[in-house]
């Protein structure tokens, strides 16, 4: 009933229990060929870009990229972007992650610390795995 | 505990019952411009390929579209596209879709009825709405 494993496992699964923590990220200066270079190499679709310090500014997919296409001009990362990059906590749970991954209809967030910097990144693909390894949720 | 209505929710939870049925196809023969058009004007970054009959024969992804400009050439549909595509049936479990994304790392299975033609999608954002609606798995 309400106390199994089971329901507990679900309830206390934090981003930093699934997230990914080997994730490249890209500065604003690179052209699109090697962002679109960096997440065809890469395991998600998603480039964060980050400042000089290593903070966290924005946000490059290949469906941006698709979108540059679609335009028929390849612009710059820094007017591609995403700007407005909605991130998760390493400490919040994933069932607030994966409710922001649907809320706002993407499919990865950036894991960042208190000081913006990014440490890892969850994806809907990690929801792929939970959902269908049976008896983990 | 094990007969709760929680659980059998999980267990008998159709690909059909969560597919969006509103998928755009496109043929071969349309240009890469197009087929970024297509991608980024709908609700997947995946786009079915099918042929004059209708029938699946590929899928163009916006991953594909960052591929080819990655390599600096602009190719056609039918270089791009991958072939050997992994498809669900609306009969199948939820829990077995989700496995196979999660196996083959990609985000979208087309659906497809006994003729091979497309009658829907389920993507990793299904299992984001899942995984985020508390108490549906
Ligand atoms: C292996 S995925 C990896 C990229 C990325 N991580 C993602 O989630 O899509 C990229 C490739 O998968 C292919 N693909 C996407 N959905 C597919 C499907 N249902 N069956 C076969 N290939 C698929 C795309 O055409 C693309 O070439």
């Amino acid at each position: 009933g309400r106390n199994s494993p089971m329901k507990q496992t679900k309830e206390f699964l934090l981003v930093r229990d699934v997230m990914s923590t080997e994730v490249a990220t890209a500065r604003e200066e690179i052209s699109i060929q090697e962002a679109s270079a960096m997440i065809v190499g890469g395991p998600f679709d998603h480039l964060p870009v980050v400042s000089e310090e290593g903070r966290l500014i924005g946000m490059v997919t290949a469906w941006d990229v698709s979108k540059a296409v679609a335009s028929g001009k390849t612009s710059h990362i820094s007017e591609m972007m995403t700007r407005k990059v909605f991130i998760a906590s390493p400490d919040e749970p994933m069932e607030l992650a994966a409710r922001k991954l649907h809320h706002h209809k993407i499919s990865a967030l950036p894991v960042v610390d208190k000081d913006h910097r990014v440490v890892g990144m969850v994806t809907s693909d990690h929801l792929s795995r939970l959902y269908g390894r049976r008896g983990s949720l």
